[in-house]
């Protein structure tokens, strides 16, 4: 049949926002659309808004009879049942039914997986993991997500939720988690983490800094990046302070998985060196010696908002 | 060749001890012998030890020429050459060229993997583990070693050398670790870092306690074991001490693999209740609340002498 249906769609649901695309077998995209995921009020206002977006994108390219089927990157979602399970940074608690609900609306089958498993995929497919049979992908978004990679195969664990390496815990009384628990990696090392890092270091010290203009309770990991380039040296050492905790738990990743290599990859990835300097030197730090030196740590080759999406897409062609 | 030849021969190198034992094909013990690790003076004597212990085993079912193989678990071992490699639990270091040295001397092939994998191989082969296809093996004796299996595979990694979570740090600043780091989960939970525990407690604290009894400088986790039996209440304050740090990085540990069940095997893991009991309440407490209740937490259902070589010998037939 996908040889008459020369399309997938692409999903790639975060906290903040939902990119939708519309794919073709080389991982061309055709049309996009996308709507911010924390303006939904609750989930069926969510499957109406990624409904609506399904359908724009499928109209650009011929409708649905052209599409072979969906993949969804979601959060926490699992790839065995289709469902979202008490995803900690979505404000809907509970299971919740993503691939029925959207299979039975637009008549189209569909496969759900993690968006960070999602992430890897794309990343592994069309990306800077392109023949690599180990390696680690940790997406920084609003929360820290990771894909897994093995012996070539994403690391899916007996129900279909390994890889949640922003829930391992960095400081046993830290910082409190949408997860309910303390301390977890992705309250320092994601883009919320070190927007909190910030509020925290200006409550705390006395510091000049270009983030005193702003208001505390709205600033962004984008604001301290703007105000790290223009030279603040609070928000350096933000970032100085960000990276070393994740450096330290890469570390730790190590000692499990033995990779070749570790892909950071979303929006706080794209600070560049001012990220990556921190992480590396902390993670060479941090490695037992027989890993020091061996274990690349490089950004993700594909556009930000593409391999999600992408990765999505190549769950969207298992469909059934 | 392997029908002309019925045996293989399992050797598992601990610490402190070394194992030999010659294997049929269905796991059946025809002879064993073993030895003192640590009181090989350096490499080339603990060859000359393994040699003449290979010899005597071999000599019991007829000579080398029954042996098909031999599989060596070893701390650092790495499956893909051979060698061990700076191992932190060993005198000896640098990388020693086991396989080769071995095959060379006896003319019978020899392959090596980590000790803990041997053990996690056997496990699945012949224990605990038999048809699961994610577990985390956890071996608790002088240190802290581990075998992790994804998809019914184990996990080596890029380098051969994954699965080193007594190497995951519980404390950034804690116990000095033969790794030359700080803080490692094995200074705290193993044979080892319970004795630590024991005489940190005793210096620390003005319990009265059995302990008491005994040198500091000699005491064992068996003799923890031994008076918590007896109803020494700082020995099982002990025993909760350390279950419930393992407890919490075992939490850890599941947000990567998602496994089954995680199997505590080795000396320590024959304390029975007195450990399981305090690992798996830290552990619940300490899941994300989706593994809440699901992950398995068992002992090894091998005989503690038998698991680790059966998993060599295991090894041993794929020996070339």
């Amino acid at each position: 049949m996908s040889q008459c249906k020369p399309f997938v769609i692409g999903v790639d649901m975060g906290g903040t926002n939902t990119e939708v695309a519309v794919v073709d077998a080389r991982g061309n995209i055709s049309a996009t659309a996308s709507f911010k995921t924390n303006e939904c009020r609750d989930f069926e206002d969510f499957i109406q808004a990624i409904e609506k977006a399904c359908r724009r994108v499928m109209g650009e390219v011929g409708g649905p009879q052209m599409i072979a089927g969906i993949g969804i990157g979601a959060p926490n979602a699992n790839f065995y049942t289709g469902n979202i399970e008490n995803a900690a940074n979505l404000p809907w608690k509970g299971v919740l039914p993503l691939g029925e609900k959207l299979s039975s609306i637009l008549k189209v089958p569909v496969a759900v997986t993690n968006d960070a498993n999602a992430a890897a995929i794309g990343e592994m497919t069309y990306g800077a993991a392109r023949g690599m049979r180990d390696f680690i992908m940790i997406t920084l978004g609003t929360g820290l997500g990771s894909g897994i990679v093995v012996n070539g195969e994403l690391v899916y664990g007996c129900d279909g939720f390994a890889g949640e390496l922003g829930h391992v815990r960095v400081y046993k009384d830290g910082r409190k988690c949408g997860c309910g628990r303390c301390g977890c990696l992705e309250t320092y090392c994601s883009a919320s983490g070190l927007a909190r890092t910030a509020v925290e270091f200006l409550n705390t010290r006395p510091d000049e800094s270009l983030l005193r203009n702003l208001d505390p309770n709205v600033i962004t990991s984008k604001d301290v990046y703007d105000a790290a380039m223009q030279g603040d040296a609070l928000s350096k050492e933000i970032f100085e302070y960000t990276g070393q905790i994740l450096g330290e738990a890469l570390a730790d990743f190590v000692c499990f998985s033995a990779p070749e290599a570790i892909i950071l990859f979303g929006g706080l990835a794209q600070a560049g060196d001012l990220l990556f300097d921190p992480v590396r030197r902390s993670m060479e730090e941090n490695l037992l010696p027989i890993w020091k030196g061996k274990i690349a740590l490089i950004p993700s080759s594909l556009k930000l908002s593409e391999a999600a999406v992408l990765g999505a897409a190549a769950v969207g062609w298992k469909a059934k």
